[in-house]
């Protein structure tokens, strides 16, 4: 059995790059202010339109931790077809709820920091990955696939630099899991190219060949798609990103900036890969949320538009 | 005779990369109210003391065409010694001004699109190479070196894609003037790392060995410094930069976003190269010009600070 409109589990076709918008769940769930239903489902149903092939549209866990994604079954219920829809859980009962929410896929969290673990799950990476053993046999029942945030891969707010032998260990006993797919997350946004590099190939040499890799990038400083340019040289084809560049982890101070989606877009066809996505549907999205949040959101797109395709006056 | 403290002629030793802080001339040039000759002086006079080996900190051009720079000459005589000083100019008159000022090095303005070129200097491109010429000619009276802008060498607001062997012929051209360094300019922020690696390599070839190459990047679409990353694994070890990220060029729409100093400095060192600089010390001086022009500027370092310096709270 499938989940979705395609099988998030084969490897991405040469030429192309799988992206998937963590905008309605990672982008929302750090704002303060209470966000609306109607929102994360116009975000959640503008991103499938638009073509982008996975949205990561909400999350199963404790309300009192995360209050903003309480209402995800609601969100998941009026998501439009066309994309694989994805849910973040962190334990057994977050499984459930997310399968018989109908998510395509369950996305888990392992944090390669024990301290920044604590704080984000309540859990030693340890118990974590245990937890993440009873995710996976959940969603084995009815066959759904399970992708893995390998969170502060690059550097932690709390432990600072993290080895990168750490990262390869973390990731090798997640991938024995029976994830389909590990995304190595610069939960702080403290990588540079070197260090994406790196870290990529030290993770290939420790897991098994069926785990996919994918990265998942912060602009803290400026250099998310630079580390992206870096991962599709090192081979990386699955990049996590948020519409407008909306978000950041509540529990990582200083953790703002996921890279946005439409600026990534924009450099990955420079670079001559395909993504199915259409640029100027998912910068109409981008303005719709930012629109919706009366804020100015990060992204390039928004300002300056794609190269060439503008009329200077 | 050597002009400055150091011979900017002189090949960038192993393991260095040499910046170019263009803040007070290319930064500051653009802003439509009123600078201060204060904050041109404490701008370039922080950036010495910073470290930074190479400021370009005015030019002798018209004043009508540039108000902001009508006080160079002052610029240049209250300079702290210790950076090489360097003055743009587009003629023969504008470059007596400025071996006059002392100058260090005179910096040339090229374009590769013909639209542009009368746009930014009201010339052709042919004519602004017989200029070059004259002003190779004035320098070489005093021994002052000449270095070059590529402009609109990955694109045009006017002219749109710019053909990697039009770059590459007039690099020629320029080359063949006796200036000792072309530095190719992405004035529209246009280009991806792809093209950085392509023009770079046809620049290379056509360039007869003793001329040295950098590159001038905008951040406009925010791929200045994955640019910049691609320039490093392409072998160039000259970068220009604004410290705040402060500028654009007035006669070209859309060309916001000189790439940060001080983010640039922060990548350069992640990457494992020594600028020379003082980190700390530049963050200082973008916050002095913040607090100086009363906005908030576009520098990474400003809000984020250095990966793995910070203690979380």
């Amino acid at each position: 059995m499938l989940h979705g409109p395609f099988d998030v589990r084969t490897p991405v076709a040469d030429g192309a790059v799988l992206i998937r918008d963590v905008g309605p769940r990672d982008g929302l769930q750090a704002i303060s202010e209470e966000v609306s239903l109607d929102l994360k489902i116009t975000m959640t149903n503008g991103l499938v339109d638009a073509g982008v092939p996975r949205v990561e549209a909400g999350s199963f866990v404790s309300p009192k931790a995360v209050p903003r994604m309480a209402d995800s079954s609601e969100v998941f219920a009026a998501a439009a077809s066309g994309a694989v829809l994805e849910a973040l859980v962190v334990n057994e009962r977050g499984a459930h709820s997310a399968v018989e929410a109908g998510a395509h896929v369950l996305v888990g969290v392992i944090s390669v920091s024990e301290t920044f673990s604590q704080r984000n799950v309540r859990m030693s990476t340890d118990q974590a990955i245990g937890e993440l053993s009873r995710i996976v046999a959940v969603a084995d029942q009815t066959d759904t696939p399970v992708s893995v945030d390998v969170s502060a891969a690059f550097g932690c707010a709390f432990e600072g630099r993290i080895g990168v032998d750490a990262v390869a260990e973390v990731s090798s006993r997640v991938a024995d899991t029976g994830v389909f797919e590990l995304v190595l997350a610069d939960t702080i946004g403290a990588a540079a190219p070197n260090d994406v590099i790196d870290v990529i190939n030290a993770v290939t040499k420790r897991i098994h060949g069926g785990v996919q890799l994918g990265l998942h990038l912060h602009d803290t400083r400026g250099l998310a798609l630079a580390n992206a340019a870096a991962g599709i040289d090192a081979g990386v084809r699955r990049f996590d990103a948020s519409i407008g560049g909306l978000g950041g982890c509540p529990f990582s101070p200083g953790a703002t900036g996921n890279v946005c989606t439409e600026d990534l877009v924009h450099l990955i066809e420079a670079l001559g890969f395909s993504t199915g996505i259409d640029l100027d549907a998912l910068i109409g999205v981008a303005q719709q949320v930012e629109a919706h949040l009366g804020t100015t959101l990060p992204s390039r797109m928004l300002r300056a538009g794609p190269r060439f395709t503008r009329t200077a006056t």
